[in-house]
């Protein structure tokens, strides 16, 4: 969560209704690496750099441990609508945590918050927004901020899809993942999330483990508590916003190399682009365009969550893929499993 | 680098004068997964773990993904006598931009630093020295100051050892993160050393890969170059110390799991091994005490440099793991290697 976002986080996509469309998940192939994926340019485009990589003594060949790819979360690997789901957390977590803070009965924002009235929240200004965020991140344990954010996963649902949030990653994206580990790559998520609200479920939902979670983050204090025991305490400081030119500054600072490959679908995914476009050898460089009003959401130039209009500009300048989701992905999100949030 | 060792950085030790000896690296039997400890406690206590947390269906049995193993690099890794191998590298960039800079020649601390009185560098305050710092680290691109530091770990040597510093890491070290590796562990490094200062050869050095490496940082600025081409500007701020308490701080940003084996040898590590410590099941907190000042150096409470003294008396009362340098370790250095910098 970053300030930047702050003022977007909310948008008109939150009143929004949305029709729930079956879609046909045929079988595919076994041999397929991406099933989910229609046979269209993109699909191709992947298969075309992650074979001239891996092939040992061709020209595009790079060894296995400068494999890095790097995803953006939000629009990227799950959806954003119709706001930023660390956002809904959030929210949530004020209406949870109402009963024991009688003091925010008379208080905004969080009385609109409590009661339910959303369009005090849209007309709500950033300051407002952050002391949402703000009280609902920090003043705990990093631990105690971990299990909020697993029981909130738990039982939450997504106000259209009515599915639990982590039921809405792309299926075609984890197909991804998994194709480029099964090649050797090491896959990072490079997001403005939160970096300790990913880590509670980027493992079960991408198979992508807490040290390779890049995010935004807040100041941590190291403390010895009453009981001698050490707890991390979050603080309501801003450490380090992961977003727009913070992508390279986060990719220097937790990786420490150039990716090869990475996805993003917004602007602010635009330097994390360009910086490894920048690199010597093959690269790819991925958009997701959000063009699907009816299986997921359609948005681009003019969206408060998720705008893409400079990066796409730059996108087909520069030749870098960009996903139509409507036509390129056969699925959009995986089947409802028996337990949500594991891997599909 | 980080202020709070800067006025430690020049101990009297700068100027100690060292005799070497030949020591005996006889050949141990192949299946012996650490030949250059001795086999006293400390080596039987960590084949006791690393057996106990990888025994499937054991009572202290740990899955890899938790395998969690970070080492302190200074003291710990490599040596750190007589001054922090880092700023023997900032003295040497002095001295070799020197002639590039001639308002230095008149100007302390760089004059002191170019003619070679270190005497004078003795009494610096702490300013002169994170100035030196400063000057050498920041205002060049990140891709710039790795390369100064590659080109100075291939050319400099040690003022006593007379060998490449990459050679002055501890071999029986190496064989514990290999030994670790090869039981699923994944080892790091977490050190108050600028992080992409260790980067440059802790791959080559120990195996380790620069995303996990964590250091200290300055801040580090995103930048369209006037040739179109991104570049990462490190500036002279400073961003982050991993050092003491910013040790569980760093841990739990870069790696976001609690590690389950820590190894340090200063006060500088404790707060780290006090966080690995109060983790549930299995753990190890380890701790080297510089006790051979024949093959090494010999220092503990008094030392300006790596100061053991609140750690080890934790570590006594807690029953955490002292390695004794001169009792526990059959060889302290690899023998002479024909690339400097590679693994042993």
């Amino acid at each position: 969560m970053n300030r930047r976002h702050l003022l977007s986080l909310l948008g008109a996509g939150l009143l929004a209704l949305w029709l729930p469309l079956a879609s046909v998940q045929a079988q595919a192939p076994t041999s397929d690496p991406l099933p989910s994926w229609n046979d269209t340019a993109p699909k191709q485009a992947i298969i075309d750099f992650v074979t001239r990589v891996t092939r040992e003594g061709g020209r595009d060949f790079v060894p296995v441990e400068e494999r890095i790819a790097t995803f953006d979360n939000d629009g990227t690997l799950w959806a954003e609508q119709p706001i930023y789901f660390q956002f809904a957390f959030a929210l949530d977590e004020v209406r949870r945590l109402g009963p024991q803070r009688p003091e925010w009965r008379g208080k905004e924002p969080f009385r609109s918050v409590i009661i339910g009235d959303l369009r005090a929240l849209l007309t709500a200004g950033e300051k407002d927004l952050q002391e949402i965020v703000t009280i609902t991140h920090t003043g705990m344990t990093t631990a105690e901020f971990t299990k909020a954010v697993k029981d909130w996963l738990a039982t939450a649902r997504h106000p259209t899809k009515k599915r639990p949030y982590t039921d809405l990653v792309y299926q075609p994206q984890i197909e991804l993942l998994r194709y480029l580990r099964s090649n050797g790559f090491k896959t990072f998520i490079v997001s403005g999330g939160g970096v300790e609200f990913m880590r509670a479920f980027a493992e079960r939902a991408y198979g992508i483990p807490p040290e390779q979670v890049v995010g935004s983050s807040a100041m941590t204090k190291f403390e010895i508590g009453a009981d001698g025991k050490p707890v991390l305490l979050k603080e309501p400081e801003v450490e380090f916003v992961d977003d727009g030119p913070g992508k390279p500054v986060g990719i220097n600072r937790f990786i420490g190399r150039r990716p090869i490959l990475a996805f993003g679908n917004s602007d602010g995914d635009l330097q994390m682009l360009q910086w490894t476009a920048a690199g010597d050898g093959a690269r790819f460089m991925g958009i997701v365009h959000h063009t699907d009003a009816e299986r997921e959401w359609a948005y681009d130039r003019q969206s408060h969550i998720g705008r893409l209009d400079m990066a796409w500009d730059e996108a087909q300048a520069k030749g870098w893929t960009v996903v139509d989701m409507k036509r390129d992905w056969r699925i959009i999100f995986p089947e409802p499993r028996e337990k949500p949030g594991d891997l599909p």
